[in-house]
């Protein structure tokens, strides 16, 4: 039985992978196929290059309508002193793509000639069959005509072997005389899901199922990189089961990605069918997300086929598509391999990354001012909409422990850096509406990109320019006030714009019906109640200390006030799953989550923008939907919202 | 009948068009189609939102194979003093993502746990069973527990409508609960080839015949960005045929293509089909190339069906699409239109253009050292490999006259800048090695962008830091020597490195049979030879003009010597064509264009490659395939090449 001993370098598990590549003679384009030239050939690879059988034109053609004729004929004429040339043998008229006669060097375009009847009256019924022409003008030889070969000459190479087909390639290889391609055949990927927790997308999962959803990502990462996937059904944890399974798929494909199962723990079979049908050449990668990677090398009936063992969580199982099947899918094509755009940009806050590891962080990407900023997501290699919300990866390499915050990394980049100029960073505290905002933003080309920390987090995020804008509700504890005295003390030296956004409802989040009957913030102080707190610097936070302190409750009073998180839906999900009985926050989140909501205040939830962006290009769709009339409505539609002061400038702190 | 008469500005053409859409109603997206969640939904746009069904996790799950149990009962463990507990009712083995029981709030993993048989000592049979496990460090609350809603959180949005959909997005869309998506439905394109003069491909084509490829571009680009295209036959010149095509088209289809006809030509019938069938909104655009497009809407059988006449020649035919159908298109689908990245490049030649039009120049764009360049390509409309060579599009905007060289210019591109980083930009003499060079370096990942000005050029190019190498073979007449007193002259401040490519015949490409019976340059005085040259500063033309002072041949004695060609090909091609009876030139272009050939000179033509650039990582490839056996090999099987200076450094000119 295989053991599980320990993560080598990405660098030397490549390596070994290569060489077995090579080894058995799969380290360069799979085959060849004949494909009739038209639209379904865009994308494929040529597996040879394109020579020109025929130039093209292959024949000197007239650029213009006109008359076809000898330049020297023309020779002298000028306005003053014409030139009549009797139409006929050298003389003929020609249509735009007509050939030349063998006798003609030149075409003179129809309307700068004057057709003539045989009385020297001008031609008005046949002016493309006069009599003669009079020309004021003499022709160059060449002029107006396409010579042949002036787009492509026979035998010239037209496109190297290893292009990928763009519509535009189709047509120079139809002008050169072909009128089919020869590209390299799509290799066959078998996707294997197994796991007796996976159900079926589509089922209603149970606690402890787990939605199989691998295999659809891997088969649409092998289809949009050149591959023809086939997946198989979900297979139980059953040895012989999946031996079999992963035989048959070696049988009928040139690859074999095996999902899950490749860790070490007690149902984990891939390493063993792996040894039992080939080679186990690598048993896990220091790679992050993606430890559990297997690469082999099976041997069924005489034909050697690659075998990946794919790691369970989406996040590693997508990026192990993108390191090892991608590169793959381009070497049996005979096509480069993807290269990502790249971009540096200046990381937000610190990173810290294992030394050992190669480590592959989601980043958001956006552009403040001029500059670029690189946001890290949210780690976890269960983490799907981690790889959902990147524009890119940074790859903290093997021997470096991290970045630190405002550090200049290097971005390889999923989007075009084009369309990341339309992101709006928005940092800040977090309300439901901004999801709203996102959706109606993106019918004005903007994205927008919400990174949750807190009111407090957002102004600082503001000061060290990286965001566009703030969501903010912070209660000045003083005054009263909202926002205005915090904006003072932390952006001193800023011109900043407080746009009204929305005014909303505090309060409660309980489990349905209210078991512990919890009416009010002094039922904090109860033995039998517990709570889950918002981070530090929340706007919730400082309202809920402003209103213990106002009621005479310390903080060790309340059970879970150390309990934090950074959300109102991830509060409100705490709740929901047991973790506590209540929590502060907005009556959108109980309401998303099927809880009851004692409302307590009333606040201000504003969005602190610095006058530069305000008035910028990037912002301006923003102004657009909060004066739009289906965005008011669909905000009333939530529960506890008042948007009377919805883009309302409410003051300006210069 | 329809008049052509005059182009407008493309702005207005737009505008017209968008309110014709607006008034048929068909300016959103036209119909929504639901999908089961599979591979094949890639590249479709989602036409709703996406919402979170449910949370991912929807229960709250381990992370780690290890023991759940509650934080609260490990208070105290430490090394020294380790805490024990007994398996059972709060202490409970979990693999990676199972469920956490209700009592639990942590998970230690097992290899941080003792697990222990009764009497105290390992449990070594049944790690996952023991009868209690010590502990010598306390759990933190939630550790290693992925929370419900740690990535998606029920109600949230997912991905907004709009949205193209990426492998990963895929995946998320599932986790939330989803098993289908609603996407916007492919908009059925109909392309209508018509023209007389039209054959298919595959045809062998007759002078005059005009190889019909525009539909496959066409379809292709449809398929490209999203739409189902159909391709009609090819319909001749005939009023009614075309008529009920068209006709026929828009029953079935969402927006007619019509290719060619679109001029005022005596065939062009689109715009009086146009008219006869709906409105025709425009005729004549001042863009370039492209003048001649119609854009009108058809109501046939109570629908509204937009037309589009597409001119016929083939780089304008795929601007067409480019500029009118994409947009289309990505406003059918519901998406953002396609938004090319742009670059700042430097013009490297200056470039004239009519100040009535919205030039769309093709240009070839490489960095060279730190400045990217943009290399005006031919111009014509018809030359459709301009377009497969270009890499991006310079727009010259109406109201201006060109540019001049050395201007800073924005280049949208259609390559990702990353690509364009591999690209080698050699300027100089040509020779068709060159092409086998191209081929043989792209399977190094390398692009070999050469532009054909000659010899002298090329160096001219290297001194204004225009290329990274130049193909050159300047005979000095002083010296006899090659290149390097050339490059003492151009090139003095320069460290330049020359490295041996060939050594090549030189001689007179003649007809077929030789029928005239052309021996020496000294035939080229008589009366009854014609001859076509290479132009000022090529290698060649050097050449020539050296041995025919030898011989006190004057220029005027030479028939056609004022007629250039910019390249051995395009001499070959005029001869070919009976422009000439000859030209000077290398064997293997006569061999190409099936001329004979009458040896004369032995030339040395070299690679002269300023040293920055001989030393960089772009150019290494280049070394390799100079080393490679088959590219000699390759070389040699074309006549009159001798490959014993391949690769070798013949100088280093400092």
């Amino acid at each position: 039985m295989s053991v599980y001993l320990h993560d080598i370098p990405l660098e030397e598990a490549r390596r070994r992978f290569e060489q077995a590549l090579q080894r058995a003679g799969l380290d360069g384009v799979l085959g060849v196929e004949t494909l009739p030239l038209d639209d379904r050939a865009v994308g494929r690879t040529l597996a040879e290059p394109v020579w020109a059988r025929i130039s093209s034109p292959h024949y000197h053609a007239a650029a213009m309508d006109g008359f076809a004729l000898r330049a020297a004929d023309t020779e002298g004429a000028m306005p003053a002193t014409p030139v009549t040339l009797k139409y006929g043998d050298h003389v003929q008229y020609v249509d735009t793509g007509d050939p030349i006669p063998p006798w003609a060097n030149a075409v003179v375009p129809i309307e700068l000639v004057e057709p003539l009847r045989e009385d020297g009256s001008v031609e008005t019924e046949h002016p493309r069959r006069p009599y003669a022409i009079r020309l004021r003008q003499a022709a160059r030889p060449w002029q107006n005509i396409r010579p042949i070969g002036e787009d492509i000459v026979a035998t010239s190479l037209v496109l190297p072997a290893g292009h990928v087909l763009r519509p535009v390639d189709l047509g120079a290889i139809a002008a050169c005389g072909h009128s089919e391609v020869r590209v390299a055949r799509k290799p066959k990927v078998a996707i294997l899901p197994t796991g007796t927790e996976l159900v079926p997308i589509g089922t209603d999962p149970q606690p402890g199922d787990i939605l199989e959803y691998n295999s659809v990502v891997l088969a649409a990462q092998v289809r949009q990189w050149g591959g023809e996937p086939t997946r198989f059904p979900i297979s139980v944890d059953d040895f012989d089961l999946i031996r079999s399974r992963v035989a048959e798929a070696a049988r009928e494909h040139d690859l074999v990605l095996i999902n899950a199962g490749s860790s070490a723990g007690s149902e984990d079979f891939s390493a063993r069918v792996v040894e039992s049908l080939g080679e186990l050449l690598v048993h896990g990668i220091a790679v992050r997300p993606g430890h559990p990677v297997i690469l082999g090398m099976l041997h069924v009936e005489g034909r050697a086929v690659p075998i990946i063992g794919v790691p369970g969580y989406p996040a590693a199982a997508a990026l192990t598509g993108e390191i090892f099947v991608e590169p793959l899918l381009a070497r049996w094509l005979g096509r480069a391999p993807h290269q990502p755009p790249t971009l540096q940009a200046r990381l937000t806050r610190k990173l810290a990354s294992p030394a050992g590891d190669d480590d592959y962080v989601r980043v958001a990407v956006g552009k403040v001012g001029q500059q670029w900023l690189a946001a890290p997501l949210a780690r976890g290699a269960g983490v799907i909409t981690s790889l959902v919300r990147a524009d890119g990866i940074l790859i903290v390499p093997r021997g470096r422990q991290g970045y630190d915050a405002g550090a200049e990394v290097t971005v390889r980049l999923y989007r075009p850096p084009q369309a990341l100029e339309n992101t709006i960073f928005a940092i800040g505290s977090h309300d439901v509406i901004l999801d709203l905002l996102a959706q109606f933003l993106a019918a004005h080309d903007r994205r927008l990109a919400s990174a949750h920390v807190g009111s407090l987090g957002g102004l600082v995020a503001l000061r060290r320019k990286e965001a566009h804008l703030a969501g903010s509700h912070l209660l000045d504890p003083e005054t009263g006030e909202y926002n205005i005295p915090y904006i003072r003390r932390y952006l001193p030296h800023e011109s900043v714009v407080v746009l009204g956004l929305v005014e909303r409802e505090q309060g409660l989040m309980v489990q349905p019906g209210n078991p512990k009957g919890i009416r009010s913030l002094e039922d904090l102080a109860r033995a039998d109640v517990t709570f889950v707190n918002r981070q530090r610097g929340a706007g919730t936070r400082v309202l809920l200390d402003y209103h213990l302190a106002r009621l005479g409750i310390s903080p060790e009073q309340v059970q879970g006030y150390a309990q934090e998180e950074f959300t109102h839906l991830a509060v409100a999900a705490a709740v929901a799953a047991g973790r506590a009985d209540c929590g502060l926050g907005i009556p959108a989140a109980a309401q998303a989550l099927g809880l009851d909501f004692v409302p307590l205040f009333r606040e201000r939830y504003d969005l602190v923008i610095p006058r530069e962006h305000y008035e910028s290009d990037l912002l301006s769709p923003l102004k657009a939907v909060l004066a739009d009339e289906q965005f008011r409505q669909a905000v009333m539609r939530l529960p506890g919202y008042n948007v009377d002061a919805m883009g309302q400038i409410i003051a300006i702190v210069e």
